[in-house]
């Protein structure tokens, strides 16, 4: 039998979610970071992946402006930097500074890499789609990274609790 | 250190994966089921959720022509059905009689809620989007339903190999 429930309790069965790390930067070059767990891969050729800000976030204003980002997998170890980077903005602080994570110079795109991340796409935007409180940023994949370390994917597990996943 | 790779590589860590049965009809009524492991929330306020269906798929045609769907988050002992919808066109065959998956009477839509699946979000698209070889629907959640038995939820490990997670 099916019982009627809010659409939130509907999602808490959401989970495991795949959260990301998102890179982007200002007009004169400095980079942010912000944690999403609204993403998914929206074409294999060319290859793209589609992510979902928030009207009001900084790096909604970021990515609009620059039209590029880079996408990184976080593993094992950067749990802080997520929850970091999830719930304060970078109109107020620097991310790298703060969290310590390594800016790495992409290869086409100013945003730079997370030296720590398990997985880094270099991307940019090819097109846009406002969506009720969100922007739906979809971003052509130029280029991608792992890391030699190659750790474990952290996973939100529900209430914010991260686990590593290593599928491959 | 980061290791160029090809974008494919990359996305083999992308697991596990949340993977959502599609529930569309034809302009007769007719219903249809796809697997989709490519679906993301869009929206909080109002509640968006957002879909990438290959250009080719009968879905695709449906869902173009007759704007609603319906998000189903399979079971645990639904593998099979998971499989079935995902590899088989609906074009050629009836998914529910295939699958003997229940069709449950929706609220607001005309595509069928499965009566087997821990959650169901009745949808009707509030725009789209081509992105390369996929389109993005994006559906505003009308109404959501948990099944009274609440299984575990399968996500995708990699490898059409699925597991059951109950975060909630």
């Amino acid at each position: 039998m099916l019982k009627e429930v809010s659409v939130e309790e509907a999602w808490r069965r959401k989970y495991p979610e795949r959260t990301v790390l998102v890179v982007s930067v200002d007009r004169e070059g400095r980079p942010n970071i912000i944690t999403l767990g609204w993403n998914m891969p929206t074409s294999g050729n060319p290859p793209m992946v589609a992510i979902s800000i928030g009207h009001g976030r900084y790096s909604h204003k970021l990515i609009s402006e620059t039209r590029e980002f880079v996408v990184a997998f976080p593993s094992e170890g950067m749990e802080d930097a997520i929850m970091f980077c999830g719930t304060r903005s970078g109109r107020d602080v620097d991310k790298f500074k703060a969290t310590g994570l390594t800016p790495v110079k992409a290869k086409y795109v100013k945003p730079p890499l997370i030296g720590e991340a398990t997985v880094n796409m270099e991307c940019r935007v090819v097109a846009s789609l406002d969506t009720g409180d969100h922007t739906i940023f979809v971003g052509e994949i130029l280029t991608a990274y792992v890391s030699e370390e190659d750790k474990p994917v952290l996973f939100n597990m529900g209430n914010n609790v991260f686990k590593g996943f290593k599928c491959w």
